[in-house]
This record gives structure tokens, sequence and C-alpha cells, in this order.
């Protein structure tokens, strides 16, 4: 029997050709593909692509400041424990060094992938997973610039087809509490009665309890389902105090957290009622066990995905088979970049539901032609040695 | 008047000939000049030097993934408001950009260094500390790789004269519990009776409680002062179970922590008795905010430092007015990487104490000639355009 090894890890630079200032991630993406014996997986990094890959090559600093490739290459991958030991290793040797975790995120997803492939099963099943539960989708689109372009946005969404609607940033929490009303008011007019209406504030109050507060009102009125990041996810007592004024309205946060640790601590802190978690920050690896945690403690666990759907099927394959996570993030206004990638896309069946592929690693194929289009040449170059340029394409 | 504002930030990546795998973070270092109108300043992150520098002219991904240098060049400064203004863009606009808060560490040192010698005001003084305290060093230093090597690295810094002796890493809790035993009653008796023993753990048991709980009673018996990052910082539940069985030993922890909130989390959840904290990794701003949360809560703040004494003259600022906080990490192992680029050292005085210069700034002087015998030459490009070289020397 061969040793099969990690041989090879790529990084693919790929970006729009133009970048706006708003809170769209799938303006440029990092995919990664690690290559071991005959099998090939891909993932995709929702990081700075040029800080992501520098974190990949750069020279080392000291023991526990050293390269992601140091961890990585040479590294025996024929099982989920190899998988496991891989990531324990990396976050080892880089702890001092900041950008890992968003860069370990792409690369676990790969080797899920290729073992998956390897093995010719679902990483859902490889995960433990008996099955891979439909789940319901919410388009997950930004706020209107004013009420009225809200309700349109909500409308639309709602003649698509989708029950729930997530509207978030945009001018929500960058006025007053006045004007945000306008927006949530008009969000569930544009949704309907009986639809589930989220909303995201991005962060926007940093740790300021008043202001998040002041916004309570409107939200409960309307029966919004949850308020998304009110604060930055370290910010742990002040979501609790916010947790508390808002019942039955619920707490919704994580996306910042790019370890098991940081969610666990916003699972027992912060009083939120949903963790949401992006396995291209912290990788399948440790979204996993952030999902049964967050099962045990009776917090609901929801992807947060904004790029391809290979990250998207990446994000789903940790609580595929926790029937009581019901809901989960659906990019829609992705750019043309996100959307072309994969050759295929993760589509709603006849009830509406989506879930995680029933084929094997993340169950989507790489589209290389549409990479060609996007791909950004990077050179990165220390004391005359050429440390990176970008691979050729397969 | 003239409107000051930042007009260039430079980096220079400097390294030692041989960087070796152990946890000594002198063996390499990234110095940043901040420039305004007549002044200039000089900080030092706690940082892999190339990630860094990628993370401060990275293309933008999108509106909070942006290169660090957006939210710095072209800001206004002149006063410690214009710089908590800065910090909290930043991190605002670096709330996806995992790097930020390192690479904005040393940015921030240069900035209060320039303010400082702008106004001709030593930083702690801008900080509104009243006088800069006389602090204990404690030498700071690794394990020996065996018991008879700690005993001697104990008594060397004991006929130094330092009464207070930390030893870290190495071989502690890589072995067995019995072997890590010898290692402190080696270190004890090395350093004597009355000697002041820290014992750093290097979050060797990542979050195992178990393991940890083992190494207690060796530490009780031999009267360590604390038991240093048992865990990673964000394993919040497991330093507090250990906090409680550890009584009277107190844990200490922090370094880790790269924001004010991350600190207060360990302060409020951890049980921590010690805080200790890197203006290399947090940035100066943020560490008088911890500082200042730390007093508070009757938890003693302490700095981290293991670069250069511009590095250690920065982490000393934020509590040099906080007379409860009497001891301090003074680093005795750095290479002469780190000796040489500050023209002068932070020596300790006639009772053996150390205190954050009374000059203006950071209060030393950067050796420029000693620069360039450890500079890297690093270039980055993107599609064929050049986003970073080093700069000349000043």
């Amino acid at each position: 029997m061969t040793v099969a090894t990690i041989e090879a890890v790529d990084f693919f630079y790929l970006r729009m050709p133009e970048v706006e200032a708003i809170a769209d991630n799938s303006q440029d993406s990092l995919l990664v593909r690690v290559a071991s014996g005959n099998d090939v997986g891909w993932g995709e990094c929702d990081a700075a692509p040029l800080v992501s890959i520098a974190s990949f090559i750069a020279p080392m600093s000291h023991g526990i400041c050293r390269p992601v490739q140091d961890s990585v290459l040479g590294q025996l991958l024929d099982s989920p424990a190899d998988i496991a030991r891989i990531n324990k290793l990396v976050r080892a040797n880089g702890l001092d060094l900041l950008q890992t975790s968003h860069t370990l995120a792409g690369i676990d997803m790969a080797m899920w992938d290729l073992l998956g492939r390897r093995r010719g099963e679902p990483v859902w099943r490889l995960l433990g997973h008996e099955q891979s539960h439909g789940k319901t989708p919410y388009a997950s689109q930004l706020f209107g610039d004013d009420p009225a372009e809200t309700l349109a946005k909500g409308k639309a969404q709602r003649d698509r087809g989708f029950r729930a609607v997530k509207f978030g940033w945009g001018p929500y929490g960058q006025g007053d509490a006045r004007s945000d009303r306008e927006h949530i008011a008009a969000a569930r007019e544009g949704l309907g009665e009986e639809g589930i209406l989220l909303v995201d504030a991005g962060t926007v109050w940093v740790d300021d309890l008043e202001a998040a507060s002041a916004r309570l009102e409107a939200l409960k009125t309307h029966r919004a389902t949850w308020l998304e990041e009110p604060f930055i996810s370290p910010a742990l007592a002040a979501y609790r105090q916010l947790a508390e004024l808002a019942a039955p309205l619920r707490l919704a946060g994580g996306e910042g957290a790019h370890n098991f640790h940081m969610a666990q601590q916003m699972i027992d802190y912060a009083g939120i009622g949903y963790v949401q978690i992006d396995a291209g920050r912290m990788g399948i690896t440790d979204a996993k066990s952030v999902a049964d945690y967050a099962a045990q403690r009776d917090v609901r666990f929801v992807n947060h995905t904004f790029n391809s759907h290979l990250a998207l099927s990446a994000s789903l394959q940790p609580f595929a088979g926790h029937e009581k996570d019901d809901i989960c993030e659906y990019p829609v206004e992705a750019r043309p970049l996100a959307r072309e990638i994969t050759q295929s896309m993760i589509e709603r069946d006849a009830n509406g539901l989506i879930r995680a592929p029933d084929a094997p690693g993340l169950g989507l194929e790489i589209d290389t032609a549409a990479m060609a289009r996007y791909l950004v040449q990077v050179e990165i170059k220390i004391d005359g040695e050429m440390l990176y340029t970008t691979p050729a394409l397969p």
C-alpha cells in the first residue's frame, strides 16, 4: 500500500475586476488545492488572499511562529484522525502567527474533500452524520440604501420563493434608531407576515450596549427571529447583557470565531441563541466540534457563508445530520466569480430546502476555465529568492 | 499651524542569520517607522514580519477586509484621541483580516513615540500616568534541556542580581509530571529560597485540565508565584477550573490577547491573578485599557516582552504609574539583533528596578547601522505591480 502523504498545497487568488468597499465577501477568493497520491481536494479560505498566502510560505520567526506549510506538507493523510492531528499541529506551530487559522480553514476543507473522494464518501458521513437533512435556506442580502429599496429586496426574495430572508449591513446602525426602525418595518412588509425575518447589524455597535438596546423595540415589534452581531465577537459581557434585554428576540453571532474555543466562549458567556460558523475561517474540523457543543447546550448552529458554493457545501457538512438545526445561510447576491468557480451549485429541492450533497467529498467540481478568468498573478521574493508565484492552473 | 497627518509608514524586516525552532521571539523583528510633518516615531510588531507587511499593503477584499494602510495613511495625528480614533478605524476596517492587530500594534507604538517626541513628553505621561514607578524585573529565560542546566540557569541569574526569574518552554510539559517536578525543584534551588519563581508552560496542555493539574503539587511545594499559560488564551473554562485547584498558586496569561476584549475575557472568566500583555501584539492603546481594567478587578498587570528594548519600553508604558503592578518581564536571552537595534537599553537602577524612561516618546533611539546588518529584502508584486519593496534605511 502506498503511504498517502500531502505532496502539494497550491493557492489560487481570484478577484473581480472591481472590488467595492461594501460587506460583500464574494468579491475575491482564495482557493486551495491539496494533492496526495492520485487524489486532489479543494477548499476556499474566507480570508485576505495575499495575507494568507504569505502565512503559508513566510520564513519561520521562531518555534511557534512557523509558516503553515511546515505543518502540512509531507503529513500522512489517510483518515479523519490525520486531519485532526494536522489541525492541532498547525495551530500549535502557528500560535503567534495570527493569520494561521484563516489559511488553515481552506486547507482543512481541501483535506476533507480529498479524503471523501479517496473513500467515495461525502464529508458529512466521514464526520459521523448518518444523513444530510434538508434545511430552510435564508436568502442572505444587504439592506437597501433606503427603506423603499429594502422593501423591494424583501419582496424580490419572497417572489423567488424564500421563506426566510436576512438583511444586513448597509445603512443599518449607521444612522439613528428611527431610521433603522423604518428599514426593519420595510423588511417585514416586503417579506410578508409569515416570513422568517433575520437582521444582521455587522458589529456596528462594537460593544455599545446602549446603542444596541435602542434598536430592540423595532425588532420585537416586527418579530425578527434574531439580531445578529450587534457587537464584535469578543465583547461577551455586552452580548450577555443585551441578550437579557432582547428576549424573546434571540441574538446570533460567531462568524468572527476562528477556532473551536472562541465559539465555545460565545455559547458559554454571550447568551446567544444561534452560533454562526464559517468553515472558511476555522475549518470543517473545528466547526464540527462547535456544532456538537452547541447541540449539547441547546444553542442552534447555523453556517455563515458569503463565498462560493464550495464554501457553502463545506459549511453545511458540520451540522448536516443535526435535524434541530434547520435553517442555513444561502448567499443570493454573490458576484459572478463566486458563482462560476464551481461547475454546479447547491439548489433548492421541491420543498424549497437545501442540503449538503450526497456525493464524494464536498460534492462539487471546480471550473478551472472560470478560475482562469479571475486569477491574480502574485510574486513574493525574499533576499532574491522567489517564495511564491501563482501556480499554473490544473 | 500645519495640519499634522501621517505621511508615511515604513516596515523593516530584520532577521538573524540563523532562526531556530525554539520559543525565542527575538530571532527576527518587524520595525515600523511612522512619519508626520517633521517628526518620526518607531514601533516593533511581535509578529511574522512578511505576513504583517502583506496585511499593510494587500489589495482590499471587501469593506471590512481592507489593508491596514487604508486606515492609517493621511490620518490626522495630533493628540491621544487621534491615536484612539485610528485604532478604532483600523480594527473596524480590518475585522475580517486576521493579521491586522499584530500589524497595528507596531504602528500604534510608533504613533505614541511620535506624539511624545512632538510634545516633548514621555508616552506614560500622555497616557495619564503621573509618574513612572520602578518595577522588579524578572529575568525571563527558557528552561534548561535537563534539570542540571535549569539549576545552572537559575544560579546564573541570581548571580547577576535578579530577585525574580521566570523559566519557560523547553522540555517543560513535554515529558511526564515527574520530569517537570525535577525542573521545578532545580529552578527553585538555583534561584535560592528567597527568590520569586515564575513558571511558563507555554500553552503546552492546550485545554487539558488533567495534564495541567498533575503539575500543581510540585509548583506549590516549590512556592512558584504563578503558573503561566497552561492553556491557550481562549480556553477560559479550563483556566477557571485550574485556577480553583491551583490556589494559592496563581495563574498568569494573556499574551495571546490581541485586543482589549480578549484580555477582558481572561480577567472576567479565566480566574487569572496576572494578566500579561504584549504591546507588540495589541498596541499601547488597548494595553492601557487592559491595565486600567485589571486594576479595577484587582488582577495584576504585567508586560509580556521578548523582543528589543523599544518593545520593552512600549510594554512598560501602559502600567508605568500603577504602583501595585510591581513586577515586569525583562528578557535576558535576547539575540544580538534585539539588543543592537536600540542605541541604549533599559538598565536596572541601584535598587535593581527598571522603569519606563523619563524621556520624550518611548525614550530610545534606533541604531540604523545595526538595522542594516539584519535587514531582509522583500518584494511583493501583484499582476506585475510592485506593492512593497524594503525601503531605504534612514
